[in-house]
């Protein structure tokens, strides 16, 4: 990592810039000097034992740049201790991954002296991005300088400050040639292949590599679905009848690729070193607050909160405004209907051109509202869940999840399901399902390719402005400072929650309901093509760098999809008991068609079930390598137990 | 444990006897020897560091006593350096669990200097055992002696001696006066009152204990229901309609004692330092065979044996023979209809006493069938499982338990699901119930009771003869001689296997079908009871004392419980479904009902399965212990690096 251009380079600065920390413009001096101290001093007098250093002035324009911008570095010994700390996982000599210590250092494949690449720049900075937040107050009772901002012992420095708007932005820095070469190899070659994913994870960490990594599973995994899907659609287009083969195949599709994705994301995680990292103790999350008391489990001062309470606030509040929301979601369906029967009336009245399309308004307007709901939805359900007061970050992420999933997905899938299986229109299920996947796909691709481009063009022009000051003063490359000011003014990426939402839903409708639209597979084959490259641009392009996150699965996310995939079994054994052929064979009596339906939905249930239990989450060869160090590190305890006991 | 009466005692061992290893009387000498020093040389040597004494003949009566008998005991360092080996979890001087450590001895709780009372006598003897287990081959190539009897480098000599017939048994010391008070407390008293789990505990480890809490627990839970089945057994004993309301409550019964049953385990866990212990790494066991090959977890010489052909065997053999015993065991039930049928036609064609006495014969005659079937098909699962040889016992006891609970679940409950939603007969399904669960239960206190006390009695016979010998030579105790070799000849306990098998069945009777036949409840509280002194009985007086094992939980059972409680719910849903009074509501149209049912039943499932992920299954405050055991080792770990990376 210390490859970067700028080490005594033309920006003159005496280490690797790794993280940008900026300071509000207007913040009191006293408490910018007493925070870089902080940073600087050793870890013995409780400081993170960093490098800093300001930010010069952008080269002499007029412009009133914000001074209260510093570089944060740090001595390769002091990243090496970092990741001892942090348990980050590297390649052994022996090709297994292991905890890296320091006293073990010369025993790693990739660690050459001092100094070198061992650590990747994303490390280097998701170890500064640690060392900071553990920053922690020790005697001070305020932040210097703001006497109404109290601390804590124990409280988070760079957390408060952040809170109270005194911090304005800490984001890692982009490396300029690196993003060249990974974007070039990513997105922009012509020839088609599959994502570099562990370029994509050595720039952006494990989080976003799994989320590139499941894109394109899911890609895959639709393909036989697609390609079955063509000539369905176009030989058996009005033969609504011929879906039951199709749902057959669903049914096991969707158990099938989901224990597939779980060997391959544990594989992957393996090859990363991510599979068998200790979880660190959860500090309380940011924007939790309550009364200081003493934490049961560390002993230390901070915020406690009941937990009454706040079961209270779930209970009492949420739940019911969640209920409300679904409610509200029915009705708003219900209207959808009405206009419908309205429209086809008038259509059956006067046949024409323009009632014609009339007849697919509401279910375009239906689909656009939906898309709405659900985004003003999610504001609401993060205020509710940030209202619940959460300590953990994990705690806030699963009931947010929670709360947007159930909406989505009732908000996306109840008109589908109304008209399946009460209205038992599979004509009109079709017609609703393509107005709904393709109008969601428009608007995705619009929020997701058009904004971005625009703001990438926008971003464009102000590096040309830069670009022809320079030129004006004779200097070819941007300086670093132009860099980090660059940069500084870039959106930040919010995390893979929206998009692991739009993969959910896409999934839903290819597992719920292709059998009658043999073409949603293709639609969301194609969607997910553009996706890549549209996720791609705007991970490279349009946002910050974000801090590399280390993550071993897509956590709660291989939870909902499971989720999904039972309800699927469940929606295609319906669909099959109520497809015209499989009722031919029961021509005298219903209640042995849904009885025969009932008992072999539940026999699928359960073979569903087991198949989980018996197919091994990780691939044999993977076991066989953790048990191995697991087995090595029972016998070092062993070891170093008989020499004390001697 | 030092204070056993014999230290210095009358029989003037020179240590206290912890487990007694008996070999062949015809054991070679040599082998014998090199058995000896093995187990007496230190840990340098790769011996076991442990006392052995050969155990004086039994004062000189003429029987011809097997004098390779020989009593191994400890000093309290070697117990002590032991007890940190195995991570055993002992109560510290802040009322938490820790793994004991020698290096902090001195603050642990009960710790008061030197060879106290800190280790129990169980505990003691389980890490003797374990020692004595781990007594591993070096360069030897055989048993000196036995040419022919094979050992490679890391063969446990113990396990291949036993396996030989070298060795006839190793087992732990009862203690006479502690057992007395434990027998008096559980089961001797006149007065009812809880079982001493505790000391249940103390005596007969983790295992034992947790088998004695949840038959306790099950059988409070059964009371409601039996209180609530008396009545109704009362007053609508003719009034097969009313079943439904007792169905709802079974239905949410059965979900929620499991619960809470999940918390209350892991609380006595927590209480007795199970919850947290690590598991050590897992030994291949003893009847494990292959080919010589190196182990890829260990890198030790083991036996190998391909995962491909055990998975053929398991496929192409056991699974096949188990779905050919099921064939059969159905065969039965269509025999006992055919039987039952022909009884019921000629006791209406000629009425009287022994026609009537004729249709109960097929019931019963059935029930035993079901009984013996599954002791036979038990003896073909242990020998087929054998054969699929496993490498570890934990995979061998799972594959057993599957095996065994799948064809016990069919042939208990077949004919019962027969009888209520293929014959859609209630008033014989509750004479069927009655009829399986009371001949069962006969033969069960049969088997359970009357044999270990004819056992208890033909032993009584035995020690009274020795007795009176005693008293010709003027001595009243029991000398320690006599009491080995009484001990020695006692029946050994097979594990809980058969008692949770038990269990699992009344479980299955009460939570699917005891809706329409509430005495159920009552029968398996009654059985309960009788089985808690059973079962304590021949623990304290008909069998040696076992190995303690730790043990964290109930294991396989939980889930074998959970997937009953699943059948359960369904079940109840269709009887619910199928009952004439709701049957009622839905006048015009079956299929209604029918799809009403398979909703609400779908709901339940959700809502149960939402439901175990909610409920934490381990209490708040042992969760908090817990955290913080596991934050102070982090931070232990923390300061430790830092001290390194300095």
């Amino acid at each position: 990592m210390l490859r970067q251009p700028s080490i005594g380079g033309p920006d003159g600065y005496s280490f690797t810039p790794l993280v940008v920390v900026e300071l509000a413009p207007d913040a009191k001096e006293e408490a910018v000097a007493w925070l870089l101290n902080k940073v600087i001093d050793g870890e013995q007098s409780g400081g993170a034992d960093l490098l800093v250093e300001q930010l010069r002035p952008s080269a002499s324009d007029g412009e009133k740049d914000n001074r209260n911008v510093f570089l944060v570095g740090a001595s390769w010994q002091r990243l090496l201790s970092g990741a001892e700390d942090l348990g980050l996982f590297k390649e052994f000599n022996d090709g297994s991954m292991r905890a890296f210590t320091c006293a073990n250092r010369d025993n790693f494949k990739d660690f050459k002296g001092d100094g070198d690449d061992f650590l990747s720049m994303a490390e280097c900075q998701y170890i500064v991005k640690h060392e900071l937040d553990s920053l922690r107050a020790k005697s001070e009772t305020h932040i210097p300088g703001y006497e109404k901002i109290k601390l804590y012992p124990g409280k988070s420095i760079i957390r408060r400050m952040q809170s109270k708007g005194i911090l304005v932005q800490v984001f890692p820095l982009h490396e300029t040639e690196e993003l060249k070469r990974l974007s070039f190899s990513w997105y922009q070659k012509v020839k088609l292949s599959l994502q570099p994913l562990d370029d994509i994870r050595h720039y952006y960490g494990e989080g976003m590599a799994l989320y590139f990594g499941f894109l394109e599973y899911f890609t895959f995994a639709l393909m036989p679905m697609a390609l079955i899907g063509v000539p369905y659609y176009l030989f058996d287009w009005e033969d609504y009848d011929k879906y039951v083969l199709f749902a057959a195949f669903n049914l096991v599709w969707c158990t099938v690729i989901l224990e597939a994705w779980k060997r391959s994301s544990a594989t992957m995680a393996y090859r990363w070193g991510t599979l068998s990292r200790k979880k660190a103790f959860e500090e309380p999350r940011p924007g939790f607050h309550g009364v200081l008391g003493l934490n049961p489990v560390t002993g230390r001062e901070e915020p406690l909160y009941p937990n009454t309470k706040r079961l209270l606030r779930i209970y009492l509040v949420s739940v019911p405004f969640v209920l409300l929301c679904l409610y509200l979601s029915l009705y708003g369906m219900m209207v959808y209907f009405l206009a419908e029967g309205w429209a086809l009336t008038l259509h059956a009245a006067e046949p024409g051109v323009w009632t014609a399309v009339l007849t697919f308004v509401p279910s375009v307007v239906y689909a656009v509202v939906i898309e709405v709901m659900n985004l003003i939805y999610r504001y609401a359900a993060e205020f509710l869940t940030g209202w619940e007061n959460h300590r953990l970050e994990s705690s806030y992420q699963n009931h947010l999840v929670l709360k947007v999933l159930v909406f989505n997905f009732f908000n996306c899938f109840a008109s589908l399901f109304y008209i399946a299986f009460v209205m038992h229109d599979m004509v009109m299920l079709r017609q609703s399902l393509a107005t709904l996947l393709i109008t969601s796909q428009i608007l995705n691709q619009v929020m997701e390719a058009f904004l971005p481009y625009w703001l990438q063009r926008r971003r464009n022009k102000k590096m040309m402005r830069r670009a022809s000051k320079r030129a004006n003063r004779g200097e070819k490359e941007m300086t670093l400072a132009d860099q980090v000011r660059l940069e500084a003014d870039m959106s930040t990426y919010l995390g893979t929650f929206d998009d692991y939402l739009e993969l959910f839903l896409l999934f839903g409708y290819v597992s719920l309901f292709s059998c009658v639209y043999p073409l949603a597979a293709v639609l969301v084959v194609l969607n997910n093509i553009t996706e890549v490259y549209s996720d791609a641009f705007k991970m490279c392009h349009v946002f910050k760098r974000p801090f590399s996150e280390p993550a071993a699965n897509i956590g709660v996310w291989q939870l909902a999809f499971e989720a999904m995939s039972v309800i699927a079994v469940v929606t295609n054994c319906a669909l099959i008991g109520m497809s015209p052929q499989v009722k031919s064979y029961f021509p005298e009596s219903e209640t042995q068609l849904i009885m025969w339906t009932a008992a072999i939905e539940h026999g699928l249930l359960a073979l569903k079930l087991i198949l989980t239990f018996v197919i091994p989450d990780v691939p044999k060869h993977i076991q066989t390598k953790l048990a191995r160090l697991e087995f090595e590190s029972l016998e070092a305890l062993k070891k170093k137990s008989l020499i004390r006991g001697r």
